[in-house]
């Protein structure tokens, strides 16, 4: 009844995946739009920060050849010749006794090779001219923020693939990337298919359930960084199904069905799939949930055929379509990352084969937790909402215990890691 | 010189800023705007998950009474009386001595009360008509996922002020929210201050840089879900300056303006606020950067003054202007999630007073491990780039080395805590 299928090593069947992953492509966006999105260029310096040597303090500016002889019991006396705020540019060149008042940020004028804070300057008027004294030597280049001091010209500051937060927009902006060029969105298209499904909007029908996992997949293709297209629901009907397959695979980058890849009496897609002239990758995978993921290619595009069960079909998507979406994004660290964490729980189930425990983080006196979101049965939705992380536990484990040592990949870090190997 | 100003401790100023935190306001967006958006209400189900019995598995539903006889050497006989996918509706009540084909997802027919699974069953035809037959006894309720065993009607799911992820989005697509409530975000109006700026498309002239913190404080502004409205660059000239405040106050919730706040002679920020009558909560903070970090109430409104140093600028927001924001979007813990880690560089200087280090962090064999993000001059910016998180070392304490117990606080973390004390 069941046609049988070989279960492959979750490793492998990434590999085999990754292996078609989708190439990068790059589009200018404004600067106002960037948030978010990845860096399709490496960000060098174009010009040397600061762009000039300037002052880190108010203070004046000044000769340090001139306060050879001051100390405490010799002030010696400068007299004011300017006074420059931040963006002023300094005219005056300072020649011996002349001191320049000068604030925050503002350029150092020519001649001056030191900063006397005000706190240890003296200052005083006489006829309409200010004067300052200094009780004590300065050294040369004392209190100069130097040109290129914080980064020369052509460094390279930020990596191609990086995601732009706060930190990285502020680099755009020193440098005058009015427009940046990010990393294009690869399309992904969603179809949910079987007849049990309702719109999100009907009232609920006996039988029916309302269509879920397609509105989850859409919010972890904008996590993962892509945009989606949905597709609708389709019933479980061969003709109907085969079209809007067909049709939607020309329209995006990658294609996502949920449901009815599993052998069920009703269970269309290894049909499509043949008629399709698709190449299957692989339509069992060792691992719970999710162990029906199929995954084929048609026409250069990738076709994923995830589980119609709620938290096999977000399993799936992590593994399985985030890395390639972020191999599109340019991200050099495309896989899921991976850290070692101690169980908060106790999971007594054994595992025959790799399972994925949707599970949160916590930290406590240096050391990072796993705990599990909720029930772990594969048909519960509402543990999805406090997932944060996947636990990994080995196939051929028994059950574990809190305090043992696990794995847990993040779903919400930016950063990944540049390989996938279960331990 | 410089008006004295008496620093007060972090946690204390935070606290003046919490007194004057918004309150949330609501809107509702459709399902397929909501991501990232936090939930203006508590989820509570609507109806029990499942809605009706249903088969976990493909196989036969029949009435476990009817196999009390079965065993290895007396196999019982059904007949098969209708076939069933999910989404299909069965009609049929089973009585004795029948058995309904039956799909995974699929509503248990009445009479039903066990599931045998395909891989336990014989099947065969006779005169058109299906049968099986089978070689165990089940159980009453065997392999039936009954109504309502993972939500009951009226639980509740999901807290008011989380962070909408895809499995939140999951759960309101299973209970029928096309319109999600969520907070409404708070807008944040942002000008820049300073002679010295250049718009982001100006060349560089001498003395003066590009505007970038006004940048960088939008895209904390999206980090941490608010709008943005952003006024443009003021010079440093009092009249034109003040006009743009103080009509910026009433069209945002939330002021911030960068530059301006020091002692310095161009720093025109304190005479402003006591132009508009502002209540000045603080405007000295014992911490490093950002000590000149001032905020003011002005009619009902908050008024961040930032220092111009990136660095500072960045922390300030972060400390004092994030946790307003997430107390407008409804989240019980507004607060920067805090936690314990190892350090895992040297840093040597001196800390006079609390200080926020710019880092990120690694994970090893289950510890947590703060880097250093970069030169931590307060002028570097880009180190700001490779910021996840930033490390608190207290004040009165000297260099500290790798393998040192600190803390950090996480900037993308989603969760955050409840209150902020530094041990």
């Amino acid at each position: 009844m069941a046609k049988m299928r070989k279960p492959i090593p979750v490793e492998e069947a990434i590999s085999h995946v990754w292996k078609h992953r989708l190439t990068g492509e790059s589009e200018h966006v404004s600067i106002n739009d960037c948030d978010n999105r990845r860096l399709a260029e490496d960000i060098i310096a174009k010009h040397p920060v600061p762009p000039f040597p300037k002052s880190p303090y108010d203070g004046f500016a000044l000769r340090s050849e001139d306060t050879l002889e001051a100390n405490r019991h010799n002030p010696v006396t400068f007299k004011v010749v300017e006074h420059i705020g931040a963006g002023q540019v300094p005219e005056k060149t300072l020649r011996k006794g002349e001191a320049t008042r000068i604030m925050t940020g503002a350029k150092i004028p020519d001649g001056a090779d030191c900063i006397a804070m005000f706190e240890i300057c003296q200052t005083y008027e006489e006829d309409n001219q200010s004067y300052m004294t200094i009780k004590r030597m300065m050294d040369p280049e004392q209190n100069i923020i130097q040109e290129g001091s914080e980064v020369a010209e052509g460094d390279k500051l930020i990596e191609q693939g990086t995601k732009i937060n706060p930190g990285v927009k502020a680099v755009l902006a020193t440098f005058g990337y009015r427009q940046v060029k990010v990393a294009k969105k690869p399309v992904v298209g969603v179809i949910a298919t079987g007849t049990e499904l309702l719109d999100i909007d009907e009232e609920l029908q006996p039988g029916k359930i309302r269509n879920s996992n397609a509105y989850m997949i859409t919010s972890q293709v904008n996590r993962a960084g892509g945009d989606y297209k949905y597709y609708g629901k389709l019933e479980d009907e061969f003709k109907a199904s085969y079209e809007t397959i067909k049709q939607a695979l020309e329209e995006v980058d990658i294609l996502i069905t949920t449901g009815g890849v599993s052998v069920g009496d009703f269970d269309l897609m290894p049909a499509i799939y043949e008629k399709l002239g698709a190449d299957v990758l692989f339509n069992k995978v060792a691992m719970r949930p999710g162990s029906v993921t199929t995954v084929a290619t048609s026409g250069g595009k990738i076709l994923y055929g995830l589980s119609g069960n709620p938290s096999a079909c977000y399993v799936g998507f992590e593994l399985f379509v985030r890395p390639v979406l972020h191999a599109a994004l340019y991200n050099q660290n495309a896989f899921l990352r991976r850290v070692k964490a101690t169980l908060a729980d106790d999971f007594p189930k054994p595992n025959p084969f790799t399972r994925f425990v949707r599970s949160y983080l916590t930290y406590e006196n240096g050391k990072v937790y796993a705990n599990l979101a909720g029930m772990d049965k594969s048909n519960v939705v509402t543990s999805l909402a406090h997932t944060t992380c996947l636990m990994i536990l080995p196939g051929g484990t028994r059950g574990f215990k809190v305090g043992d040592d696990v794995e847990v990949v993040l779903l919400e870090d930016q950063e990944g890691q540049d390989e996938f190997q279960l331990t």
